[in-house]
């Protein structure tokens, strides 16, 4: 199996709110030199076979962006992102 | 500026209703090949000194992932990742 990530974030000049939210907190928690925060989607495509760019495409095209207001980009993604090694590595709480 | 990019994706145990909406509705569009798909957040964290690694953990355990049903993952991005020469190279509508 293979994947492919797509990540699709708000065009830069497009609006925020959700992520404005986010930077405004900031302060509150006393975390300070932030000077944006933006918030988009991540989507995991497995495939059965090897991964397929072309098609991977053309579902985000169909589904999973909206081009007047977001952009995308692909990728092929070969270790599995959030494997229990990456995210104990990185990942909050369990520590 | 510099950049941490925060990926949080429901657990793997955890049901993605609409990982499998998007999954479902992709045999109507005659895309078949596919054997998983699964949606997360992706957060953009623009540092206005260098990337802050122990800072955007900070930030993603407090405000980001919610460790009952979430794990994530942290990396910094040097260069814009969506800026307009990536997003042009993979973008759908403007080819």
């Amino acid at each position: 199996m293979a994947r492919v990530v797509v990540d699709v974030m708000l065009k830069p000049e497009i609006l925020d709110p959700q992520g404005q939210a986010v930077a405004n907190a900031l302060p509150r928690l006393g975390v300070d030199g932030v000077s944006s925060v933006r918030i988009g989607k991540r989507i995991e495509i497995e495939f059965e076979g090897s991964a397929d760019l072309d098609r991977a495409q053309e579902i985000a095209d169909k589904l999973l962006a909206n081009p007047v207001i977001e952009d995308f980009t692909l990728r092929v993604e070969e270790e599995p992102a959030l494997a229990t090694a990456d995210a104990s590595a990185a990942e909050g709480g369990e520590q």
